[in-house]
C-alpha cells in the first residue's frame, strides 16, 4: 500500500524549544549546524545524529519513509524530572490532603493509606497504577475540561522542592532538542507517559510543543451522560488504562495504530515499548536516559521507587540501545541552564 | 494557555481526492475556486461554506485558532457506502463460512448463529458490539500487522455486491472534497468510526489521505506477550471499546483530547458525537448526511437495521444540524461518477 507523506510544519513555538544560545537546527538534515547543541560530543550523540541520517538519507540502505517516521518518548524522567516523585503524585497528594477531611474512609484504605504516609515504596509497587487510582478518586465528576483547567491552573502555581521552579521549567533541555530534531527530519513524535493523559496534556503543548493528539497516557473510565439536563463527558473514579510497562505498546497500537522506529525511555516501565520499537527488522533506536548527576539533576536506579531501572538496563546492550549517561552526555540539563 | 499553530501539508495522494474534471481548491478560503464541486448550489453547501469561513476568517467573531479546528466523521454511511451491509460485516461473515467447520460450537450461540443466517435484525440489535465480537473471535491470535495484511488483501479483492466495485471505490467524493476542504483551512480531521479501528486503517490512508492515527474506532483487547521468544502484540477475542454512540465522545477524548467544532455522521450511532461537537458554546457545524437517493445509492433511516437514523434526525432541527440530503445535494455520488 503506498502510503502518503506528511510534512509537519511546527509554528513559532518551536523557537521556545531552543536555547537562548543555541539553535537546534534547521529543516535539512545535513545542515551544518549542530541539531543538539546541548548533547556533549561523544558516541551517544554520534549514534542519534547517524540514526536519524540512516534512516533520512533517500540513498541509504536503511530509509524510511516519512509515515513510518514515529518516534515514541515517555515522559517523566525522560522529558522532565520525577525525582522526588512525579509531579502528577504531587498534585495528587496536594488534593488529596485537602480533601482528607471528607473521607476518612480513605485513611485506611489502600493505595490512599501509603499516599497520606508517604510511603512511596508501597505507592508505586504495582507501578503507576496505585497513582492513576488515587487521581481518578479525587477527580470524579469533573468533566475532562474542568480537569484539564485544574491541572493547569496547579502546574502554573506549584514548586519543586528542590530547584523551586515550576515543573514546566524543569525539562530536560537536550531531550527537547531531540524531539525537535527527529520533527525537522520527518518524524511524527507522540509522548507515551505512564501518567494521566490528560494530566500531561494540560501542559504538553505548551512545554513539548506537543498537541493533546500526540499524547497517549494512563486514562481514566470516561462517560458521556446528560446531567442537570446537559450532556458532557464526565470522569468516574475506576482506571480503565495502565499506559506502562506492557501497556505502552498496548497504548501505541490502539493510538498510533504503527510501530515506532525510535524509543525514548528511562525505567523498566519502558521496556516493552523498548522492545517493540527495536524488536523489529530495521534500522530501529532505543535509547534510555540514565540519571547519573546528582550535582545537577538526581543519581538512581534499581535503588528508586520512582524511575526504578533495572530490567530495562539489564537488556540494553543485547538490544542494542544507547544509554544516554546524563552525567557524561548533556552538557546542560535544563534550559535555564543555558541562560 | 497560549496554544501553537499546526500547518498540515497534504503530499502528492491529495491529489487522489479530487475528480479528473474538478480540483478542490486550494489553502486559501477566499479562493475563486470552488472547493466543492461535486456538490449541487444551495442552502447545505453554502451553510458548509459559510461554517469554514466565519471559523478562519481573522476578522470573525466566531474566528477560532488553528489548534481547535478538529473536524471528526463517522465512516460508513458518512464517508462510503454501508448497504445492504457494512463491508467490515461482510469481512468478517466471509471468513466466519470459511472456519465455521472448525467452530461448530457457534451455530447456536450468538451473535454468530444470527450472523451465519444474515439476520441483521438481530445482530445489530446492540449496534457495532456484536459485529466486533465477530471480528474478536475470528481474528484472534494474530498480529495487528497480520490483520493489517489480511483486511488489505481482502479490500483489494472483494466486490461490492450492486456496484460490482471494491468497497474503496465506493465512496463519497463530495464527502472527499470536505475533508480536504477542512485540511486546506487547517483544520486535522478525523474518522471516528464505530468499525473496528485496524480495519478501516487498512484503507483509510490510501482512500481518504488519512493516516492510521487519525482513525478513531472500535477495538479489540490486546496484549504485548512474548510467544515462541518473540515479544509482540496479540488480539485477543475479546471486545475492549466500542466507538459508538455515548463511545464516540469517549473516543474522541481519549484519542484527540479536544472537543472538535465539526463533525459529521449518518446515523443514531453518530448522534452523541453530533451532541457533544455542537453543544458547546461558540460556531459549531454538525451535518447529517440523508440517504435518499434509491437510483444512484440507497434510500433508508428508521427501517434499517444498518445505518438505523431515527432519534438523531428527529434532534437535527433543535440542534442546528445540517441535513446533506444526498438526492438534492450531491452532483455525484462516487468518484467515478465525475469521470
Amino acid at each position: 500500500m503506498s502510503r502518503h507523506r506528511t510534512t509537519r510544519q511546527r509554528g513559532s513555538s518551536a523557537n521556545m524549544l531552543m536555547t537562548a544560545s543555541a539553535s537546534a537546527g534547521d529543516d535539512h538534515s545535513d545542515s551544518a549546524q549542530d541539531p543538539l547543541p546541548s548533547w556533549n560530543e561523544g558516541a551517544t550523540k554520534q549514534a542519534i545524529i547517524d540514526f536519524v541520517a540512516d534512516v533520512t538519507r533517500e540513498d541509504s540502505p536503511h530509509f524510511e519513509p516519512r509515515d513510518r517516521r514515529i518516534a515514541v518518548f515517555d515522559n517523566d524522567g525522560t522529558l522532565w524530572v520525577e525525582q522526588p516523585m512525579y509531579a502528577q503524585m504531587d498534585f495528587a497528594l496536594e488534593e488529596l490532603r485537602k480533601v482528607l477531611p471528607l473521607h476518612p474512609e480513605w485513611r485506611d484504605r489502600q493505595p490512599f493509606k501509603a499516599a497520606i504516609e508517604a510511603d512511596f515504596e508501597t505507592l508505586l509497587k504495582e507501578g503507576a497504577r496505585n497513582l492513576q487510582i488515587l487521581v481518578g478518586a479525587l477527580y470524579a465528576g469533573t468533566t475532562p475540561d474542568q480537569f484539564d483547567r485544574l491541572a493547569a491552573e496547579w502546574l502554573a502555581a506549584a514548586v519543586h522542592p528542590r530547584f523551586e521552579r515550576r515543573y514546566t521549567e524543569l525539562v530536560y533541555q537536550p531531550m527537547r532538542e531531540v524531539m525537535a530534531y527527529f520533527r525537522a527530519n520527518g518524524f511524527k513524535t507522540f509522548i507515551v507517559t505512564g501518567g494521566g493523559a490528560e494530566f500531561v496534556r494540560a501542559f504538553a503543548e505548551q512545554t513539548y510543543d506537543a498537541p493533546p493528539e500526540e499524547v497517549i497516557g494512563s486514562g481514566i473510565i470516561t462517560r458521556f451522560e446528560s446531567r442537570d439536563g446537559r450532556a458532557d463527558l464526565y470522569r468516574f473514579a475506576d482506571v480503565d488504562f495502565v499506559d506502562e510497562g506492557p501497556g505502552k505498546p498496548v497504548g501505541i497500537e490502539s493510538h498510533i495504530g504503527r510501530r515506532p522506529i525510535a524509543a525514548f525511555g528511562n525505567s523498566d516501565g519502558d521496556l516493552e515499548m523498548l522492545e517493540y520499537t527495536t524488536g523489529a527488522s530495521g534500522r530501529r533506536l532505543g535509547l534510555i536516559v540514565r540519571h547519573t548527576d546528582a550535582a545537577r539533576e538526581y543519581a538512581y536506579d534499581k535503588g528508586s521507587p520512582v524511575g526504578h531501572l533495572e530490567r530495562a538496563l539489564e537488556g540494553a546492550s543485547s538490544n542494542g540501545w544507547i544509554i544516554a549517561d546524563m552525567r557524561r552526555d548533556w552538557r546542560v540539563i535544563f534550559p535555564f541552564d543555558g541562560a
